[in-house]
């Protein structure tokens, strides 16, 4: 129930501020005795991290992570694991400008309606830097997944920038890593490369589509009907800065289907398991797994702090224009492909321990 | 954290399967002193009730609620109000075929893994029946925003119906209520009408899309970062049985936006109030309403049971052939408009609590 | 958070009033496959039914449980199980007297101070007849955990009857059943009848102690800080209709005790197992249970509705003196002993559930 | 649902444990727009700290709070307010004896066979250390009080050191802040200062009762079944390390009592307003507050690491006898004082913002 908080019995509760000493993740619940050190946390961290190219933020963070509690001799001991990442680049004189005009399409105007508080030196809570403690809490639960479904694979990559999506039959994903945008089509690569050089030089910027695919997960996650493995989905990719749609397998494109063409059609494999020869589910039916590859789609909005001049009001209710100058991304939705990673790999341990919990593992049989 | 229940404040808990004696709904948290009698909340389940013409599915159910608790001389008493409806046409013959196969789609499989138990009657807890608790639920909430948030006016209507869209221009709010397909476009519902008829006869199914539209909701409803509005939304949607997206505002096309088309420009109104100039946000900033109009879509996958034989395999593990007779909705999506918005009216209610909680009242003024 | 239900996985929300047409309990996140049945149910709350000999309400109720959803061929699915008693004898002319006036020690003041809401009937939700609810949902919990501890006992007694207190020594575990108080001293049962027909005849009531005590229990059940074995137990039997005071082991006289006469010293046993060589600690350290049995201890208070005329105000704020005139216990605290036990079986098995999710098992050994 | 949590919106998460880098509070919820600064959080901090006289543990940790995020220009935002306490002393050498024994009556046994983690160095998550976080976030809640409820006064108190009870006839609240053990009663005081002394000196420990007080709270507060007043306030002091037992009110001694006796008659007084001529009730009828003093008291059970020789086994289960040196304290009941006023404050305050959230305010009115 507390409102910065995700997850049933691993539960990840975020907090700081873009501009404030420090932010981090209270991470209750994790299994006991799960091998665990800074270092693999830093790694993912060191993925996501601002300034490491010219289509991400020129602010430079640190982004180091420190373990403040709950973890014993390199292992976790079942209490609550305390993560803790100090702001070290806190220049604020960039966002003077702004401090009294809200910028259209951020959350500052909302923000202080709601709450009648304007952190103005950088979006505060609702600042993308808040991305970094889930992504910190996404390598705990990384950890974790190792013991509880070994083999398990989480792997996200951007499949549409702007109006430009990947050819699917140039998917490679030995690419992903191989460009900064997490493409494993690297025709795309090479053009999005010039797109959003284009963009950025124009003091524009672009939204995007990432994807995010669980390979390896086993069937019977998830539970009706508010627990449902999707619906968990849907909440922790929604929640992400700047989402605005979340698509589980065929998405929204599954109105399109005839019954017929929706339904995944089963046959017993060689081994004798049950094969699913499609996947238009997702890997989800009634909110369980299947186990299929889980697959979730979610798009992100351009963002909102650009050079190009908009209309917009003052808190003093006079109309104005705004330019937001300082260190953003022309297309933040690069930086959102960790994010996407680690907010599936918080929700996957979490139907683990929840499976575990109530059922104790998989009771029905097939053949 | 019950797995079967949704929300902070206002918390609904669903229960019973399509062929046991009765479903219902377990609603907590509703404020005291709100006038409800069981008629407020058959007009809603009447709405979504089957077989009331061709294109639903032809079970009849008299789908009456009681109430069994929460209320005293008319009004809600701040206690637990327990509805109740009674399942009443329970004939079971028509599944006796499907009883050891698996419906592709279909959520029986993954039920039967997880939990291994098979309600061949007719999907169990996973039916479509489930939905029903949520219309009379979202019936209290209804009435309940009333003293909250007068005039707030909640609608959902259909949009897309498998690969036709309406056309935007010929929309008119008042033709949702004069067609079986709540559309507002007059031209569509009658082509509608037709490729569903062919569908049906053919023995196939189709998907939809299905928008929720929310006018004169406060600024202010939602809360970083877990209990974002549109995360709850997102959340509340993807939980109605068949639903693979959720879209907000621009949805998964903000994507294809640049960040001045994308950014919702403001000026001061006449009253002296702030006005956005377009709303590809969907009412939504950083998690919190903006006091435009709440925009939330959802696709509806097809229905699994379909008449078309589809290959599959049976719980002892050899391969089949499938073909579901029974009766069944060539278009599920249909009876998902009374349910998109039940949710929206419960995701609202509950957000209308939560904030008055935290923060009593909007702090920051403008102007 | 749902202010009406209690557990973390094995989740209860009861629901209605002592005068409504029914009351009843949502029972959620039950492990899959355990058999039930309604009778099984019945059994508990036949011996909590009142009517049953002098010292209990002469109020006359079935109290017949029903099933409405969540067992399918005499197993639990996994689902919310729906249970529903119906009241049937709702006479309520007894109570017309009080319409107006407040019943001083009972709840009906603050209820209507806080929802202004006046339920004269009988207490309405704060009736000891919703405690029947939890008798039922008890009922399940006691068969979940067969499978999950087998050999686990839970048994409850009364250990004091007003100022009267058994006599440990006269202690016999058999007679338990065998008394209208549930006291395992004989000699007791036969003093407290007296004592109570004397309060009974005056027009009195009197309080009690009841002590509640799980044998069998793994040890490990219970987490850090608030989810502590004692901290939900204690939560547990404090939300009982008028309980005033809870205790753990030696509870409230452990203040008493020095460091050396606390301490429960431990040796290894002849099996190779930890012994404890007393148990003033009741079974839990640091809010994890020992394997030791699990002892609480509750107080309840006596009845407030009674014969004796008492000062009191109206609504309508003029002084006035009130007797209850209706049919109530003369001392209440006899049934709730079989409440006490329920919720002891619901809070167990919760955390036995907990514990299977976060951990597994138990992975610290001795020896 | 956090197992390390506790609240409903109002909603505080420690973490820490007593030698590792730091510990602290996420606390989420807060109202926005409270004055808060790490100065007020350090007052109370203070009282608590341990080696302030002889009678505490003579571990010196400075116990500086530091504001990590949620705070703005000095007010509160509404978001999560991170609370972080270094640890300074961390000498554990003095714990190496105990490295392989398990000491009688602490927690180190329970957490070693559920977790398999022995965190020999000072109890580690089972330290009474984790109690500076809850006293931290009792000072906000403290701060967020004075806005929702102004007047509202919370004092605790020793009313008990081992057997010595201390004369109510000879209470003065004057006295409270002026002796070491926290007590009203000042002839008690320097009993138990001889008392106490040669516990301390015999290397022995004692337990003692706390009484906490809320004066000024509002009628309404609390809510059946779960979220009771009395069942949270229960919950919230037997988390607290080594608690053994909780009363409202007359607590234990309720069962002692006829109907007439308990029932706390009511009369209009001269403002017009109700007056309750005793209060056996501790403030609160039916779990909702009565507008009385909220009286709560529980037994602090002597610390477990005594000098006293006892009879223990190792890890590896053989038997041994125990002498626990280091630092500690001879009645830690004394430091529990702050700890449950700091409790009070949280489930109070949690309390206003529900009954605002659901009720809005109390809705019936007497006279």
């Amino acid at each position: 129930m507390s409102i910065n908080s995700f997850g049933h019995l691993f539960r990840v509760t975020t907090w700081g501020e873009s501009h404030g000493p420090a932010l981090g993740a209270t991470v209750d619940g994790c299994p006991p005795g799960v091998p665990l050190a800074a270092a693999q946390l830093q790694h993912w961290l060191d993925l996501r991290k601002p300034g490491q190219n010219k289509y991400t933020t020129q602010r430079r963070e640190a982004d180091e992570v420190e373990i403040l509690s709950g973890v014993f001799e390199g292992k976790t001991t079942g209490t609550p694991i305390q993560l803790m990442i100090r702001n070290t680049d806190q220049r604020s004189k960039d966002y003077g400008d702004i401090a009294d005009k809200f910028r259209p399409g951020h959350a500052d105007i909302t923000y202080w309606q709601k709450y009648g508080i304007r952190d103005y030196r950088g979006g505060g809570r609702s600042s993308a830097r808040e991305t970094a403690a889930r992504v910190a809490a996404g390598g705990i639960a990384r950890e974790a997944i190792k013991a509880l479904a070994p083999g398990l694979q989480i792997k996200g990559y951007m499949v549409q920038m702007g109006p430009h999506q990947i050819d699917r039959d140039r998917v490679d994903m030995d690419q992903v890593d191989q460009n900064p945008f997490w493409t494993p089509d690297a025709t795309a690569a090479q053009d999005w490369a010039t797109y959003l050089d284009e963009m950025r030089k124009s003091g524009s910027s672009v939204g995007a589509v990432i994807e995010v695919v669980a390979k390896g997960a086993p069937a019977g996650l998830g539970a009706p009907v508010y627990a449902k493995l999707d619906t968990d989905l849907a909440a922790a990719m929604m929640s992400i800065n700047a989402v605005k749609g979340v698509e589980i397998g065929d998405g929204m494109a599954a109105a399109m289907l005839t019954g017929e063409a929706n339904a995944d059609e089963i046959s017993m494999d060689d081994d004798g398991k049950p094969h699913f020869n499609s996947n238009h589910a997702g890997g989800i039916l009634g909110g369980i797994s299947t186990g299929q590859d889980i697959v979730v789609r979610f798009a992100v909005k351009p963002t909102s702090s650009i050079l190009k001049p908009r209309k917009t009001i003052t808190k003093s209710g006079t109309d104005a224009e705004i330019v937001t100058k300082g260190r953003h991304d022309p297309c933040v939705g690069i930086r959102a492909v960790p994010v996407g990673e680690a907010m599936m790999a918080c929700v996957i341990l979490d139907h683990l321990l929840l499976h575990r919990g109530q059922v104790g593992g998989n009771r029905g049989k097939i053949g």
